[in-house]
């Protein structure tokens, strides 16, 4: 926060992210573990999948982000919620620092429909062109903006409620430094067959998993156990 | 947080509350609106009652307490986690400006016993001479030492499973700047009943109330309420 990645207001949804995670027993659940590996099946299906970076994320998993973006292929992309042009010049340089890719962001040439004010904006060649996107700790808005402009969206966010995670094709219910490195290695498993990664997403059920993943917090909640 | 009132692990702790709200519905559910009488059956029943106030509390609540405080005849008293001098301090003199009330803190000469650190600071003829201390946003070793030396603790705490609630006499999952306002009126109600406030208290079970709540977030939570 005091170097200009992080908002002040990030550090509030860092916050609510903590306290989803202490209900999950701060760990990777089975349900989460699922969503992940359907989360890499459909990044190595994808024609143009991107990820995209805000504050939270590029201060929590900068580097994390940059190596699934290597496995990948999925170009990194930096748009912020708080946005001004020194914090995006700002996150862009940082995350490029700690990963040492290429970001894009500068030249937000593209316009998120239905979304007011400069959160719209994004890049032509990467959010606008892609047909995945991974979106860690993304607001309802802009999932659903993305959503409505028939892309797939795979969300990671501890709120099993979220807007984000409602509207997500494959919800990630876990924490980010946790999601994202188990993402890439189940991308570097498929990669080479699709076939695997086509019955992993074939298996894979967004809604009953994230049910289950309720389940899962209420059987805490009554025993006791967090 | 600019003040230097809140902390920014302030900020993050508040963002924790906001997120067990939201499973509560950001509103007063019945099991908090029956600890909250019975808190305040407590105060009014109490010899030395007393509020310990740290830089969430002031910030969020500093004039709702005031007027518990006044209608209770509790002292108000600062208690940081992240304390210095200054901070002590810019919080007093700001819950002194907000309140129009004297407020303890300035003179630590007490101890609280098994607490690491500055922590343990506290007042002599507030904190360590009370019977029953209101602590709203207060952490778990703060409120198991105090129930150590005796004290019946009155928590306000939107997490039901956090140690402080669990540590409390009267554990009250809700909103502060909800909270305070309805225990003023309940104190407002008892204060020239004790006959009522003991037949409340007596009806009062803190351990079946907590578990009530936990039922309740399971519900919203399968019901998708929230």
């Amino acid at each position: 926060m005091t170097e200009g990645i992080v908002s002040v207001t990030g550090l509030i949804a860092h916050g609510r992210g903590e306290a989803y995670d202490y209900l999950l027993g701060e760990r990777t659940v089975p349900e989460a573990e699922a969503a992940e590996a359907a989360a890499a099946a459909m990044l190595v299906l994808a024609k143009r999948p991107m990820i995209t970076i805000n504050g939270n994320a590029a201060a929590l998993a900068a580097k994390e982000l940059g190596e699934l973006s290597c496995a990948s292929g999925a170009p990194m992309e930096v748009n912020l919620f708080h946005r001004s042009d020194e914090r995006m010049a700002k996150v862009i340089s940082f995350v490029e620092g700690e990963t040492g890719e290429k970001v894009l962001g500068r030249d937000q040439g593209g316009i998120l429909p239905g979304i007011a004010s400069d959160r719209s904006r994004c890049t032509k060649e990467g959010l606008m062109a892609a047909d995945v996107v991974l979106i860690p700790l993304e607001d309802g808005d802009r999932a659903e903006a993305m959503v409505k402009l028939g892309k797939k969206i795979i969300s990671i966010d501890l709120n099993p409620l979220s807007r984000t995670n409602q509207e997500a094709t494959v919800s990630v219910v876990d924490e980010v430094t946790r999601a994202v490195p188990n993402i890439t290695l189940w991308v570097k498993k498929l990669k080479g067959d699709p076939d695997q990664a086509r019955s992993v997403l074939a298996n894979y059920q967004n809604k009953k998993n994230l049910a289950s993943v309720m389940d899962r917090i209420c059987h805490e909640l009554k025993e006791g156990h967090v």
